[in-house]
């Protein structure tokens, strides 16, 4: 923690600070320059993140130096994490992971036929939505449990593992019974209630960013999850919100790269929502892939047109089994496969 | 409804969508120009909103006329609302009222003498966090169900009515039982599980706008409570995420206009969050109350050094007295009175 | 600046950043705490800036801590900056002062007669746009110099100071044999050979805001103003960009008060662009004085239906007189005068 | 042009507007729904675009239907254009061209040096720049007219083509005497006039997009200069501002795919400022390749910490050479080359 001082800040005050980092157990160095004098407080900083040194008289600037998040840190663990699903399905190694299926689960029917068709291009982890976070109440707001059943029965018909989002604190254990891996929506990644509930399972998880989220409050959702006990964390960037209208949500390439540096956690990308249009999918993808992602999350659907969700940016299977074909030469070129 | 075609699309096309309008009891009108071919469609623009006619065939742009929102508008409510909170507090009309206290509540001493100073200048409506939504899981979390009784304790005991925040669907019921108001953090505007659980209750709900919601997804999630039943609904600007990074939040002056002439809601605005720093809180509050709103949440705490919680945008209660002051004298000059 | 090195930094590297800092005539003081070593440097920090720390070995983080704008700054004038325009019209005391006019100057006629009305309302500097940045190539670009000539007319029959925006390196000559103030619009604020040009003239000048400009990047354009030797800067917030599309800029009020700490020099503020809509320009202005500007530029056509430019912004002359008994109301209420 | 009217519009405002319209040559087609009257205007919408009809009485909104560019759009010419910078170097094809060099030209030898190992990496382009826009006035401006002569002197002493960035209207005619091809920065993209000084010329030009610019807005920048008679426009997305504050800049992956299906022109990437830091240079690079770009731009560097400018998000120049391996798999991959 590194504290600027007021060019006007007397000696009282600055004594005034250093007694009160020294009671919490930090020393502090003070340089004097000519026309400002900073004080570096070395010790643990969480003991001060705490104490708000901003409104201490003669205090311009506060400057955090530690990251706040350590247990998702590369610093905690030097090693990217492999979080393993099933046997066969373990993200964050040499091979990436396609997700892929429905927005929402809507028959039984609907999702065993759209979810050979995604098997058979290559994805091993099918998709689909149950409790659906819609922006209007009086939008389709899925089947449910109902839904999960579906989602379970498919899933263990075709020999694929399965993710759902839960939106509700009350819903996780029930969420836990039927499916392999919990999504934790954009617009709850910071319902902490929801990542302590989560936290506590050992279920994986598939955090996705929050639309206008930072990489470091991202990881400090994370931070949540795990410090609670579960280390099974899958980041998922899936596009923030910009000025930019010309696409539903701006794709952030660059946090691929940063969060895997920073945190030791698989990245999976979203370009459904990253994009918004099937039309821009496929470029976004293969972009995601060459910038490095262990994981690519895509919504599916054999009838766009009805579809009671995200038809807009759903594929249609032909589509997204050429697209599988053209993913699976630009991960050769980076020296990983799909 | 307005669907924008391609300079490409054929007749085939064009009659394939008016058949899927004309099937949900539509009407379509075409207009041929000379480069674009537009069809507007009349009739209840809902059962075409969960239709994605993005990808039908030749459409280029979808555009939708009517706002999501219904029961929040002013077209369905001409006249603005008044939510009563106490007979004395009826937030909405000529008189703006002031809710202010400590960001978390931290001991029932502590909490009554800021309660006293608050009161003494003018506030009728008391503030303090018992669950805190924290970013970090590190970091001081509220004293859950003892701080809503001391709330509770202290709001009886002065006369003032309560306010706190609610993060949990499964707390709903317990706040409802302590406090006068619920307050819906930024964090949680989109968090529609529990927008549909405060909807059922009848208690009245500040329901604070999301870091990066636009207004209208606002007022679709007021719209998320109104629909579930429940009318006492405050809007609560609290300033926006955008690159500025010099205060907290930007604070939104348009939206409180913006806000006022969509829907019949009444506005508060909240300078603490909004600016991030109390040296900024004090004009944010006379711009708020310049453009027109109808209640100011405003932190206030007399040791902001061992606060435990927003420290740094707190205002000693001096401060807060001689604000309210000011605040008075800008309310007169427009009209209003505090 | 401070330096904060990664954990696995080397004894020799550390050794290298200080002997390169030393070369330059800076001071270093080494902090190594549990998880991190911080290095401060006293010292003249400009030498520093154009070294780029970041990419020395071992380094994590480079911080700033002294603000890199001089001349503009609070810490090297202490008092706000009065700018004289006209002996009547000093900008930065206790007087508000009032800019109004068209968008564009259209002709002599209309101008006059705009004139005149905003003079009669209280409006002591009119304004007028003769060379028009517009976003299409197709759009009308302003009279040139017939449009100054008119100004510069109606301005000395009506005893009107005058404003108007230049673009071009080679038209700062020609405008300041015109007007009183130059504008230098938003989407120029970081053309610095046009900030370069207009620093070396003696004219005063409003430096608006860009439209994703943060406050510290406009006081930097300012200082090339000044550090070119013309110290009559007037800064004005005009609205910025951001996710909101519901007006058609966000203003950010907040910007008034930060801009006067950091800075001494007057703040104007622009409710026309700044909302983008005339129903919305009264309560953004009245905001804007309650939250301590030093001046408004408001757009004002008698005939909006006709303005080449802006007219969903302009105020008929009418509702600006309104609005200015209103701003007095306002202004007397916080101890000012309009 | 699509007029939707307010649910209180009287039939005499309608007629108002639609007589309006048809005195422009337009004719209307109204549409009467339940709730909302829509109005759509057939004709050439240039027309009306400077007809303020949002101030019309009864009008709620106004969306235009036609995009405001016209000579850069795929619907004024279908097929993809390739630029000419010499007979070998024609950009917009299935080769990619990598421009490569120094943020600023530092000395003759200098740059001769980076240019060589730029060269046999397979950077056909040497950027360097002699005017630099700097956010201080007190930082390095570049060498002007002496650095001109170097990048001259260097491309053909080697057989390089140049580019180098034209800041000032004055200029133009200087720079386009030196180098291949002219760099419009991001600060720029609405410095309308030089914009229009770079139109009259017919050097190719590199159209960076603004920080916080929309990509309709960049492609109406490119109008501009197209309009003005220079059809030898290349696109170039450099990253956008976010609230993002981990990488400088947000690179808009999406804007390569968004502007190659509006446009006709050529898209570049520059990785470098999209970053902002060398160690994420990479990955965007090959993101960029994968997503569909036609050149890349990427600062290279023999000596970083010794770069008068923009040193952290330099590539040394062994960097760049593997870098450019792997860039020819990813392009390979793609049916691409480099």
């Amino acid at each position: 923690m590194i504290v600027v001082l007021r060019a006007d800040a007397t000696e009282t005050q600055i004594s005034h600070i250093v007694e009160k980092a020294e009671k919490l157990g930090l020393k502090a160095h003070i340089s004097r320059g000519v026309e400002k004098t900073i004080i570096g407080f070395i010790g643990p900083e969480d003991v001060l993140r705490v104490t708000p040194l901003e409104v201490f008289p003669g205090v311009e600037q506060v400057i955090p130096v530690l990251a706040p998040y350590r247990l998702v840190s590369r610093e905690f663990k030097k090693e990217p994490s492999i979080v393993k699903i099933t046997e066969k399905i373990q993200i964050g190694g040499k091979k990436i992971f396609m997700m892929a299926g429905p927005c929402s689960i809507e028959s039984l029917e609907g999702l065993r036929s759209i979810a050979k068709e995604v098997q058979k291009a290559g994805a091993a982890i099918l998709r689909g939505g149950a409790f659906k976070p819609r922006t209007s109440p009086y939008d389709f707001q899925g089947l449910g449990e109902e839904g999960l059943k579906y989602l379970k029965a498919v899933g263990q018909e075709l020999g694929m593992a399965t993710i759902t989002e839960v939106m509700d604190t009350r819903d996780v254990e029930l969420v836990c019974r039927y499916v392999d891996i919990l999504q934790l929506g954009a617009r709850n990644m910071q319902n902490f209630s929801l990542l302590r509930e989560i936290g506590k399972s050992q279920k994986p998880v598939m955090l996705k960013r929050g639309i206008s989220a930072t990489i470091k409050e991202w990881l400090m959702s994370a931070e949540y999850i795990v410090a609670n006990g579960n280390f099974n964390v899958l980041l998922c960037e899936r596009g923030i919100r910009t000025f930019e209208t010309a696409t539903r949500n701006t794709l952030d390439i660059n946090a691929i790269s940063v969060a895997k540096q920073l945190a030791h956690l698989p990245v999976i990308v979203d370009p459904s929502h990253g994009t918004g249009h099937w039309g821009l999918v496929g470029n976004a993808a293969k972009a995601a892939v060459a910038a490095g992602c262990d994981g690519l999350m895509i919504e599916v659907h054999d009838n766009p047109e009805e579809a009671l969700s995200d038809g807009p940016q759903s594929l249609l299977p032909a589509k997204f089994e050429s697209l599988m074909a053209e993913l699976k030469k630009v991960a050769q070129a980076i020296d990983r496969e799909i």
